[in-house]
């Protein structure tokens, strides 16, 4: 027979109790007999702390509440710190007197990690403590572990991400349902899956920080939320969806990085992707991450990448992975090593094709003008499709061009835009072949 | 400036030296810098050992070179066994006394963890030693890390998984490329993704024993491989596919594991599932998990799961884990607390819907004789088609089932076969609607 192990107990301090604090309360709650028995565990809320009045909130047991954090931070029987206040500040120095304090911590809070990671990670490894943030990308979608962990070793090349679920919620109900960009926002307000302001997650800037972590994990560099190129989707039109789905592609918005040679690309956009690949049947509320390393080859991890119990779920794989690595071991995503030498490929320089969608009169030498232009700044057309004509109103004509460079179409539309036979603005959306 | 720890150095023997174990001398060989400078360090090989003449192999360093793997067991300065021989034994002996000796133990080898991974779990806790496997399921697509971490805690639910990489390409074969069975196996050899001999890979059994362990896994209950329900896909001709892609299905060869209360569900067949599905974009020699996870919801996660170096990427990881981990932490994967109570629910009490392909001569009156067969045995039809009309020849009728027990349908099965108009024996198909 086996000797017991007496049970350990780990004292924890939640910083924040929201939405994803509750979801980690009820989480331990319903599981504390799976610790016990599985990892010989007992999780205990020592303190609570939130700005609100949490004295009538049910379910918070025998933990005590505050409203000053320094109540957990000085505490010295709290083993480990939850952070669950999102945003930079005072999240930042709350992480960093935690660890000062000789405590873990575990955040799911991705402006933390994408503005002050590097930081943060250095005060861990000084202070030999440990900093999760499996939460932070894709909630309890394991991405952050299997980026550090699972794939330990490869060569990464490639990342593309559809990484944030109130857009990927929006292009799905636009391409299946036949809702227009409105229409499709309004349903995920309806449905709980987009804030009252959506601002942040429809102009790219929430796909952005998550795209910052996963490139710094991926090739080991930080960089500066600004100097990656963002292309939020309230300009995709019903139109376009369309368009794209008569021609065998799909529309995503993805947050792509990739690395070649000493050069990194970091780029969050609408993107036309082939209906045949996995990440166009990501629907709704699914984030999903399409990563290409040597030698493994192709790998995809899919999974709610929000939600109360989803980012909770995330939290609770950070504790158990605490607890199986005990508290002098290292971890592998706090391991800070800058890679010496990459620059970012600025947006400007990147060449890839591009679906245009122009609302022209349709009379005869429109297609010949507009391509002329394309050709004189050296734009290739692969393909041009018009399908309706009427010589009285204006008419879709969707182009395909092969590989140019971002500058060089903004000056061809530019001119074109200019022409008395177009209509309206020139939507021009990047397609990518994924191998 | 922190304080620079000594590197590590990691002395490993290697038990079998075949197409894994030189992919992992390789990897080792190239990423040596990596490890150094992330992991501060060095694996070494110190001795391989194999029952050929190894003298004239390449790339083999300073490692030294045996047939005896006693020599291996027997060296106290080696760290970390690895065992790459595959198959029941000797395997098994290997671990044990490798785990004995006071070793951790890295295997690929599924079929001695399907079949002797209680036992095995056992020893190694009782010696406070690991035994990593991430390569026994999935190669190098860390399918073991993320159900044991990266979703610990979760309650599981439901795995189904593409997990015969063989099987999946020649299913995407025929139905990519219009080949038959036989040319689609053809092209799976010519292209080194089938064996001379396919035999386990077509009738199941690599699937089964992966599922073994992914059922322990997640459900926490070793499974007799001999009573998980297996079916290849032998019997799936081209007419099948043809049939399951208009009527907007694909079929795969899907490993199964579902827990309801206290039965669980255990079984590889083929199987239609919508075409809408991700699994459904599953091609070639890609295995894939989707797993049903309470509250994280569904997670799909795919890779390439064959092959030298995706094996050894699996292998890598292992070795970062424990190099991350150390050597007295806990190995989740490890835990080994078998679910008490938990039954197999056999096959023939599962209902399932079917699709089933009868050959039949075409005259007024065959449809009704079968369908009255079917709903004598309570057995419900949701469609039939029929779409060759030729009173000289046979033709196919398609037929798609309500929810039937394995039990009537085989009963209602025999009888229909045994009807003058059927001309072969009918193929049936279950089906699954994957939320």
């Amino acid at each position: 027979m086996q000797k017991t192990k007496s049970m350990s107990k780990i004292n924890l301090g939640l910083v924040g109790y929201g939405t994803v604090g509750s979801g980690v309360a009820k989480f331990l709650s319903r599981r504390k007999s799976f610790f016990k028995n599985k990892f010989n565990t007992e999780f205990v809320i020592r303190t609570i702390c939130d700005v609100r009045q949490l004295e009538n909130v049910r379910g918070l047991g025998k933990a005590r509440l505050t409203r000053k954090f320094h109540d957990i931070l000085n505490d010295p029987k709290i083993d480990i710190v939850i952070e669950l206040i999102g945003g930079l500040h005072p999240a930042k120095e709350i992480i960093m007197e935690a660890l000062k304090q000789g405590k873990h911590v575990i955040t799911a809070n991705k402006a933390v990690i994408a503005n002050s990671g590097k930081e943060l990670f250095q005060l861990a490894k000084k202070q030999n403590r440990h900093l999760y943030f499996e939460s932070s990308v894709g909630a309890g979608t394991p991405i952050i572990k299997m980026i550090t962990e699972g794939l330990a070793g490869n060569k990464f090349k490639s990342i593309y991400g559809i990484i944030n679920g109130t857009c990927n919620f929006i292009l799905s109900e636009m391409t299946q349902n036949n809702f227009s960009f409105g229409q499709a926002l309004a349903e995920a307000q309806r449905r709980g899956f987009a804030e009252s302001n959506p601002t942040l997650d429809i102009n790219g800037m929430d796909s952005v920080h998550k795209l910052a972590i996963l490139a710094y994990l991926a090739f080991g560099k930080f960089i500066d939320v600004k100097d990656i190129y963002r292309e939020g989707i309230t300009h995709i039109s019903h139109a376009d969806i369309e368009h794209a789905t008569s021609l065998g592609l799909t529309i995503k918005l993805l947050a792509i990085t990739k690395k070649e040679n000493d050069k990194i690309e970091v780029r969050v956009h609408p993107t036309l992707i082939s209906q045949d690949h996995p990440l166009a049947s990501i629907h709704s509320i699914y984030n999903a991450f399409y990563i290409n390393t040597d030698p493994q080859g192709n790998v995809l991890l899919s999974g709610e990448g929000a939600g109360q119990m989803a980012a909770a779920s995330g939290v609770i794989s950070d504790l158990v992975n605490f607890v199986s690595r005990g508290d002098r071991a290292t971890l592998p995503c706090n391991l800070y090593s800058e890679a010496s030498g990459l620059k970012i490929r600025k947006i400007d320089q990147i060449k890839t094709k591009f679906y245009i969608r122009f609302m022209v009169t349709d009379k005869p030498g429109v297609l010949s003008v507009i391509t002329g232009i394309l050709g004189k700044h050296g734009i290739g057309i692969n393909s041009v499709t018009q399908k309706a004509h009427n010589p009285t109103a204006t008419v879709p004509v969707i182009m395909l061009t092969d590989f140019t460079s971002e500058k060089m179409l903004r000056l061809a539309l530019n001119k074109i835009d200019k022409l008395p036979v177009v209509k309206s603005k020139p939507v021009a959306i990047r397609m990518e072949k994924l191998l």
